[in-house]
Order: C-alpha cells, then structure tokens, then sequence
C-alpha cells in the first residue's frame, strides 16, 4: 500500500522515531522530513539504521519560510501530514514566553490556514501534550478542561485551539494526540532517562529536584508511534486521542533506584537532593481507553525491557554522546 | 475614595464607554486611555461630555510599544488596568488569521508578562468574549468547555489561556469578564443597532442574513460598565465572570422590526433578504448567576429605553454621522 508522509519536526525525538517506525511498518511508505535545523547526527536519528531510499530531508522553519514548506506539500500531495515541531521545555518558557507562542501556536496555525485547500490530505496529526490540562489532579479524559498552568503548556493548547476553526468549518481533517512523557534510544540527553544512564556511566550524582517525588508515567516511543499511525489513519476528525501506558504513574525517585538497580549500582551513590523547581506541573495522568477501544491499540513495550534498550543505545554510542551537550540549548 | 484606572483600547465602543462610567461613578477616580489610534471624533466617545482633567490620552500601540505601556504604567502605579484592546470582527478573521492572533494572544501575553513585578495593581481585567465557548447550543455557565469555531473567538481564547500561568504562577491579580452583545449610544457604525437606525433614516434598505434568524442576545454597555467595574473591584483572582441580561435573546429579524416599530416604519419597507454569512457563531446564550449573587449586580437598563437612547444619540449627530464611513476597516 502507497502511503506517504510528511513529518515536520523530523529531527526530534518523536518525529524522528515516528519517521522510522513509518518506513519499518509499510515497506512500501514514502516519508519526507522536514525541520528548522540540518538532520541530527546519526546516533540521534533511528532511522538512519534502515537502508531506504524512501525518505528525503528538507531543513525549513515553520516559523520563517511558510511558502516553501508549501512548495513541498504541494510537490508532494501527501496522505498525512504529521506535525512533531513545537518549543519544547516548560521551565525555560517562563522567559520570553511568545517566542513559544509563535511556534506553537502562530506558526502551526498559519500551517492550518495553508493546508485547507490541499484536498488530497488524509489527515493532519498535531501532536498535542497532556500539560494542556495543567496541574489538577485525576485521571484527564478527553474531554477534560483545558487550563496550563505554564507558558509551555498554553502555548501548546492555544496551538489546538487554534487548529480547531479550520476543522470545524473549513474541512481540515484534523486529529490531535495527547500522549504522556515518552522514552526509547535516541532520547535528547537533557531527558530524565538518558540522563540518568549518562550520569551514572560517569560517576556524576543526579539532582533529585523536591526529592524526587514528582510522579510522572513513561511509555516507549514506538508504542507511541504504532497509535499515532493509527490515529493517522483511522482517527476521527476534530478530535483528541490520549496515550498513555496501563500502569498508573512512577516518581522519578522510583525511576532512578530502578535505572541504577539494572545498572548494578547503589542508589545513595548516585543522587543528591535538589530543591523544588518553579512552574513545574506536578503530576498529570490521562486515560487512553478511546484509542485502546475505537482504534484497537495497546502498548506492547514492558518498561523494564525499554529501560534496558536505552541503556544499551547509551553503550553502544557512548564515546559519541559523552562528547554530545547533555543541556537544553533555547533556540528562538 | 482616589482610584486609579488605565483603560488600553479607550477609543472604542466598550472601552470608551468603561472611561465615562468610571468617571461619573467616582468624582475622585483618574483614567489614562491608551489605544494605537490618535482620540476618535467626539461623537464617539461618551466621556468627551464630562468637562474633566481627569482623563488623560496617550496613543500607544500594545503590539509594537509595550515599552512605552509599561512606562505610563510604571510612572502612574495604577489600581486597576482594564483590557479592552483587541482585534474584532468575526468573518474578517478568515483573512490572516494571524494578525488576530497577534493581537489577542501575543500581546496581551506580553503585557501580563510585564506586569506580574508591578505589586500596586490590585486587578488586571481582561475583556474576553462568549465566542470563546462556540456555537454549541445550551445555556453556558463560565466553566464550560473552551471551543471555538472561528479565528476571531480562537485568538480570543487563546489570549485567555495564555494570561492564566501568570495568576496561577506569578501572582497576576487576574479576571476575566465575558459579556453578550452590547449596544447604547456611540456604538460603531457597523453594528446592528446604530447601522438599523442609520439606514432607516437614510431610506437604505437592511440585509437580513439568513433571513435575520441569528439569535443573539443584548445588553446595555452601561450595565456592562457596571459589572465590569464591580468584578475590577471586587471578583476573585483567576475567575470568569459572565455579563448578560435577564432575559433570553432576540432574532435580528425581531430586532429589526422593533426598532422600525419604535421609528414609524414598516419592517417590510425597510429589509431585503441576503444569504446567510459564512462561519459566524449561530447562538449562544450565558448565565450571569455569578455576578449576581457573588457581587449583587443587576442590569438596570430596560432595552425598549435603550434602544430610544440610542436612535437619540443617531438623531443628535446625524449630520456627522453620515458623514462617517459605515464599514468595518481592518487595520493590523
């Protein structure tokens, strides 16, 4: 089956992964890649292990050369187009938070107005994220209020909500998706996981921020690909699916004694404690009974096998990654 | 009691009218207007009749002069900055989108972003609107779902949205009001009421959309002024307020019809038909239950008398009105 695909946002984590697990689950998929920065080093980009000549990179920002972009979908007549690209990191957007907004909401949403005439389109899948609900506490469903409580988070729910017009009246086959914080091999090295793994690899302590008692629940990254697809494909239009895992929350305390028992260390040796960061959501879980339900999906990725995969990506491009900034740089 | 108020978007209908209101409800209150265009023409700013040096006027832009803003409102510390500033008009809003999202959302955030340092300001009030909740049907209490269908109503909520991390993280003494339609004396042009009346007089037929089946509901802007100032005094930090009448609404073709029974015409002499316009907000109604019990408001203004006001107000300065353009003119 011909299927092709446009992800923008292809050089992160997700996007990246998404690309991959795309042209692994249809030999016979088309995938073009798009984002503001030139394609990440090999070790960062899963897909580069697969021999394909089924996927083109073009480095162009959402933000800037809109036009192009369009040249592209236009060249292409795309089934989907699946949008990865957004201003992540949620302490960091309390600086010059509308450098946040005109990514994640300004510039996708000139995206919407752009696409609405291109009638080939299959589906739009914007990657949304479960801090749109904010901080309250409860298992969100779908339908949940819609209240951040960071400039991070509000500029990704003001991206939905900008998005949703186009649907409503204009025929933007839009879904979004919600997932809850993912992990796999190719990780950003600043990300709770890899970092850890790095840290311990290195004798360097861990900050336990507040403890380490901020519960947060994890789910691989290709379990997240396999329902982001399948959204893609057989999702409803105008509407939200969550993905979460079906065990409940971790504290990163927990995380961290789990990652050093599987790499044969003590815990005490490994952390320090820090103090509370500011402006962090606290705990958020989402229930994804709709997609389990209407689109026949479930994780199949056990956490303690996924852990283990990671730590053996961190062994096998250690030299590469020890040389790799291991913090978030802010690119405007 | 000395009160000090800055209104940003003080030459327009709501804003201008907030001006007058507050001057006439305390003689010792002081107002700085700011808006991006030098003062309108008297006849459209109510407060213009106050022979008053209590209000001063500085013409700022809050997309391309925050700096400036923030510099009258470092040097005048006031109580209290009402928002009305904001991008309007619905249909237009399909035509780049983005430059009503600019408004909006990105500069208000801004603005909220800059105040969270200023301790004196005891409440930032931002005007949003009820397009924010969409056309879905049903009577809206302020903690329903935020949906809206058109650019103009998302830009409008995502400018809510944005400004809620800085009440919920920064101390942002924040509310928001929402009010049905409003109507009185120095309207603009363009709008149902003073356009019905204009016409008539002109002997120039009324498009009737739809046949007028819109149904919308109206309300006084001096009974908005008062609940506005009310919630600016006295609602709780982060909360909603509605702002709407007693009673339900009213079909444009009622409207209409009473306003040629009230000017001696027939309604049949007056219409013509037109197609129904793309993309606006059907209906929707509010409930104001809150305003009333938490701050005992009520709308005094009965809209047989409010109606008579304003075609007073059209018969005063007929001769410059007509002399005004009657179309909405976008300006970014």
């Amino acid at each position: 089956m011909k299927e092709k695909f446009i992800v923008i946002g292809s050089n992160c984590f997700s996007g990246a992964s998404f690309v991959d697990y795309v042209l692994r689950d249809n030999p016979e998929a088309e995938v073009i890649g798009i984002s503001r920065s030139a394609e990440y080093k090999d070790f960062f980009l899963p897909y580069k292990e697969i021999d394909s000549n089924r996927f083109r990179f073009y480095q162009l920002d959402l933000n800037h050369q809109i036009d192009k972009i369009m040249s592209v979908v236009r060249d292409n007549r795309p089934d989907y187009i699946v949008n990865f690209a957004a201003q992540g990191m949620v302490a960091q957007s309390w600086q010059n938070p509308d450098q946040w907004f005109v990514t994640n909401c300004l510039a996708i949403m000139n995206l919407a107005n752009n696409l609405v005439c291109e009638d080939y389109l299959k589906r739009y899948v914007q990657i949304s994220s479960p801090e749109v609900y904010g901080s309250c506490s409860g298992l969100k469903e779908e339908e949940a209020s819609i209240r951040p409580s960071t400039p991070y988070a509000a500029s990704k729910a003001c991206g939905d909500i900008s998005l949703y017009p186009f649907f409503l009246n204009k025929g933007l086959p839009l879904v979004y998706t919600r997932a809850t914080n993912v992990y796999g091999p190719y990780q950003q090295l600043f990300r709770i996981i890899p970092r850890t793994i790095i840290y311990i690899k290195k004798g360097k302590k861990i900050q336990l921020h507040g403890g380490g008692k901020a519960v947060k629940s994890y789910i691989h990254i290709r379990d997240v690909c396999d329902a982001t697809l399948k959204i893609a494909r057989d999702g409803r239009n105008g509407d939200v699916y969550h993905i979460s895992p079906e065990s409940g929350g971790m504290s990163i305390y927990d995380l961290v004694r789990m990652i050093c028992r599987k790499m044969d260390k003590n815990l005490e040796d490994c952390v320090e404690m820090a103090e509370d960061r500011f402006g962090q959501d606290a705990e958020y879980e989402i229930n994804s009974t709709k997609v389990r339900k209407e689109l026949c999906w479930k994780p199949s990725i056990d956490f303690d096998n996924g852990i283990s995969e990671v730590i053996a990506w961190v062994e096998k491009y250690y030299d590469e990654l020890i040389n790799t900034p291991m913090e978030y740089i802010h690119k405007q």
